[in-house]
């Protein structure tokens, strides 16, 4: 009879555990939680905050007895895992309750114990109005805190996803909420103009969203709050502060195992999630993983791939089903406010950051049939390879659809596809749920003109670096879309007279066409191009990506 | 100067004709059209029927006048093309205006005739409030009947998607309306059990859905309505009847052109859109497709195809960007009422009838995390390949969400993706939008068991049609469950207590195991297996399936 212990009872351990009472009816299965929980929903702490789920036990979704009962797996809750030996394949056990000490030997062993938030040495962060988020019992804590009435102005440290959630979360229990990030931008994984409309939403719901600036120290205020110090010199008064700067993975009790760990302490592992040491395995958000386009070793501390990783180490660690984890690309989504940002792949960033050859475009089509009540524009940003067309990355914002099109994209890089191969993706069409051209096809026809030349484009940031003077700037939109606001020292000729108004543009010069999102501007350019024009470019993204960009 | 004709000014027509501009600025384009109106949204004419879409200038997306402007594009409506004379490279068109008959001469020449709505030989069916709905003058001519408010009941002939679509827009301007379809199912390129959920729909909305059934006569009756006689021997009086039963493709025209059309009147085309006669193209909805499931040819008459068709068969007339067009497998969505239900690639009654090999699977996973206010069960269905595990196919019905995963699923079969690449999918997660494990990841862990022989599954139609004395049945529901209804001659043993009563259990027998929607009789299943029971198995999607197909 088999033998398997897990360090850590939530999404990649509990996913194991699961998986290896199925897989072996008979096998002795046991579970180390430090915690007093186990098979919680991490992800839906938030909304618990902001009352949005509204029954506390809606967050544990498998309680020990239960899984004991139906899976005969044992969990020991309070029990942490103080050290791994391998050579005796031991782990060293204490129960926090009665604070025993003991030893469990394992055939197999899964380190699956995830991370914790960062905290980072801002002095006087040690003051109880201060906190973190990751646990149920953080969770208790800051609810009791707006349950009573006390908080009436927060500051969320931080503005990833986890920060902007609470934010979204606090605001909606009636609360002043300031965040504070320290990049210029807030989502720092997605590119900055995609990150603005993230900030154009947050703004529009009332949070004070400081950038480029961080905390430098926090003192006592009044009433049991704190006054954080900012390095830009301002201050924020705060009944409740949370930090979420980051994570880092809870592997200090593997230090001495001789388990290979990264160089920010991650657990390393292979493809098959195998450690170094024989007969242990790691999943989760304590583990390096590959990415597939950058084919290098990161950290992506999601849900989904902890689950998925620990199905397959599952498999591995009993060995029947041999499986490989082949790496993890990073597709992540947010709900800000009443906005959804997503992302997967590689980003511009990312791109830049490993030498990656990329193009892109960003379109501006309808969530679905423009004629069909309530819908809305997206924006759609697609990376992808200037040499062989190969998808590399997507970013969506909007109001709906957004989360359809990532993990179409998604679907399609880890099937390898080229921008060619999106435009002929068969989507399910009726107006109410797309058009008869899906946004994804769409993007595909555009970055394969731009593939194929028919259009060059450049960035809004070209537009920012550039002085005015190198370009000539051509808005082709009517007069009425001009009167909503024009780009600084362009020149309005719009596209019904383009063809007889072709001898005021100058052919000696760069000349740069937007319109309101970029289509008609194609149509000007391949007019113009055809009129002999050669130095012409469409702003990406046209008028709304600079709009949102730069104010 | 290249001079394009282009017969047909809609779906396949228009895309074709604004491509030719932004690759040729020089060319003539001419685009025939027969009716009053080019560009329009057809698929929206129910929606407006409805009133859901109130402003009819919404269904015109471009006007001829516009066209012109903008693209410089010659669009001749109420200009019927008569024939086509390959020899001289010749068409003859005649103004309906006027009755003018005319020559127009072509370098290239796209036929995007489209098809029309099938009208059956039914006795008595030329009464004047029996309709087809095609056009825009179609629907004028519905809906004036509609807002005059003397249609109180409607008879919708044939259960297809735009029957369907009818039936509910009909209900919601407060019409009774009765549904009568010949086959056993609604929507009959979905499985029986997937149409079931629509069948309980529309019920549920008070539609009166006859099935198996078909009008015989049509007589004139009372306020200028009519009197349909069904086969079954039953009478549905109607003031407005709408025929839905398929549509035929619009070629009578080309009759003598010596252009290859197949055996039900489409035309011939390869996979670059050429027909037989040079420099003669064609799309939309008037070809033969090929499937690439059956590698067989078929119609598929969608708008998202003919858009596309138009898009390739441009850049193959103007010869600089060859394109092929890779073929239409089918995907497809509808929404009735609240209930969504689409579907991609081959359903099982498409594996039979071209002798596939498939097995399926059915899941009803949450649409997202079901601790997140507002999730609900959807219903997915995958059908691959025993063999090689390949995705064939894929059907879903929900309230939100299945969309996303139809074309999630419509790109992994594109991209020749496995059950076991569905497990490896990297979806976007946050508890809006979907679970640590999607819909789709789920049904690749299902289906990949099934291959892995984890489980084996028998279908509710195994059980139908099967003695109940060939078979133990075997619920593993706990008794509350139960309490809602059982299956007929099943025996309960809940989960938690199989492990101490397998005693019960026969091992000479058949074992069918079921439980809601068939995830803890996979565990139940994997119990049995330890202690040595192999003639078990899962009934597929559990109780919910066979009861929402058996009722
Ligand atoms: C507020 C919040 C919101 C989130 N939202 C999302 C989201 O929307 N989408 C998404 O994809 N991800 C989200 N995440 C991240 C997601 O929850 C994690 O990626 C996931 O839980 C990681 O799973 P894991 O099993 O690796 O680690 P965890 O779920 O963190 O579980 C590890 C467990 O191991 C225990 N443990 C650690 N060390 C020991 C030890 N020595 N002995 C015994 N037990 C130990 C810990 O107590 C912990 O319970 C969110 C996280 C938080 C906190
Ligand atoms: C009510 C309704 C709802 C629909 N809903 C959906 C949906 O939700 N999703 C979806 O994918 N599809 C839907 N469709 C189908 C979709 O509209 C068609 O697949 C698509 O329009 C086909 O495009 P096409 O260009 O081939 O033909 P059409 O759009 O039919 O255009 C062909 C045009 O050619 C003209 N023509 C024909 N012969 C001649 C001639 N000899 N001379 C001059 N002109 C000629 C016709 O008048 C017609 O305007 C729906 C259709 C209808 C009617
Ligand atoms: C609750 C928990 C223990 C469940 O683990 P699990 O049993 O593996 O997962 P699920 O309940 O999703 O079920 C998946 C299994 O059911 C099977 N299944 C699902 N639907 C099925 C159906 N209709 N018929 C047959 N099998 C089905 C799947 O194949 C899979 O089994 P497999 O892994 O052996 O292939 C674990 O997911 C957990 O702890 N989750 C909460 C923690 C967490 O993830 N937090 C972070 C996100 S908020
Ligand atoms: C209206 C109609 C004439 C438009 O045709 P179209 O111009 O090809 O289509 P769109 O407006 O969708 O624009 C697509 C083009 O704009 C380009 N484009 C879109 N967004 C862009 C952007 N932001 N920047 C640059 N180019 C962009 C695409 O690349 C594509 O050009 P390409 O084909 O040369 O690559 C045609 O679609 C039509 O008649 N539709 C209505 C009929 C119909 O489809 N009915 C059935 C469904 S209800």
């Amino acid at each position: 009879m088999a033998k398997y212990l897990i360090v850590g009872g939530v999404a990649a351990g509990m996913s194991a555990a699961a998986r290896l009472r199925r897989l072996d009816e008979a096998a002795e299965i046991i579970v180390f939680e430090r915690g007093d929980y186990v098979s919680y929903a991490n992800c839906g702490l938030p909304y618990y905050i902001g009352d949005e789920i509204k029954e506390r036990e809606r967050l544990v979704v498998q309680t020990p007895e239960a899984l004991r009962e139906l899976m005969g797996i044992e969990v020991r809750t309070a029990n942490e895992v103080l050290a791994v030996l391998p050579e005796t394949k031991t782990v060293k056990a204490k129960d926090l309750k009665t604070g025993r000490e003991y030893d469990e030997t394992y055939d197999k062993l899964l380190l699956a114990p995830g991370g914790s938030p960062v905290k980072p040495p801002i002095p006087g962060s040690d003051h109880p109005a201060i906190h973190t988020l990751w646990t149920i019992p953080d969770t208790d804590q800051i609810r009791a805190m707006v349950d009573d009435g006390k908080v009436k102005k927060a500051l969320v440290v931080g503005a990833g996803f986890i920060g902007l959630e609470m934010a979204e979360n606090l605001k909606f229990r009636g609360i002043d909420v300031t965040v504070v990030e320290m990049a210029k931008q807030a989502m720092n994984v997605v590119d900055f103009e995609m990150a603005s409309m993230v900030h154009r939403e947050v703004a529009m719901h009332g949070v004070d969203l400081q950038l480029d600036d961080g905390v430098s120290e926090f003192t006592p205020g009044a009433n049991g709050g704190v006054v954080a110090k900012l390095t830009s010199g301002k201050t924020v008064e705060a009944d409740l502060v949370l930090l979420s700067i980051g994570v880092k993975p809870n592997t200090a009790f593997i230090a001495e195992s001789g388990i290979e760990l990264g160089k920010r302490g991650h657990i390393l592992a292979d493809d098959s999630l195998r450690t170094n040491k024989e007969d242990i395995f790691a999943a989760g958000d304590a583990i390096e993983v590959m990415h597939p386009l950058t084919n290098k070793k990161t950290t992506i501390p999601l849900a989904g791939p902890a689950n998925k990783q620990g199905r397959i180490a599952a498999d591995n660690m009993h060995g029947e089903k041999p499986r490989t984890y082949n790496g993890t690309m990073g597709t992540a989504i947010a709900k800000v406010f009443d906005l959804t940002i997503g992302m997967t792949g590689a980003s511009e960033k990312l791109c830049l950051a490993h030498d990656i050859p990329f193009d892109s475009v960003i379109i501006h089509p309808n969530d679905f049939a423009g004629y069909y009540p309530g819908a809305m524009k997206m924006c759609l940003k697609v990376l992808f390879s200037p040499d062989t067309g190969k998808v590399l990355g997507a970013q969506s914002t909007g109001y709906s659809g957004v989360d359809k099109r990532i993990d179409v994209i998604a679907t399609a890089i880890k099937a390898n596809m080229t921008v060619d191969d999106l435009t002929e993706i068969e989507h399910a069409y009726a107006p109410p749920y797309s058009s008869a051209k899906d946004p994804v096809n769409m993007a595909g026809f555009v970055a394969q003109n731009v593939l194929e030349g028919l259009i060059k484009t450049v960035k809004w940031t070209d537009i920012e670096n550039a002085e005015l003077s190198e370009y000539y700037l051509l808005d082709v939109r009517t007069p009425a879309e001009c009167a909503s606001g024009v780009m600084p020292g362009s020149v309005n000729i719009p596209q019904a007279e383009l063809r007889d108004r072709l001898n005021e543009i100058p052919r000696d010069k760069k000349v740069v066409l937007y319109c309101r999102v970029g289509l008609i501007a194609y149509q000007a350019i391949r007019v113009l191009a055809a009129n002999g024009f050669e130095n012409i470019y469409n702003l990406s993204g046209g008028y709304e990506t600079w709009l949102v960009a730069t104010t």
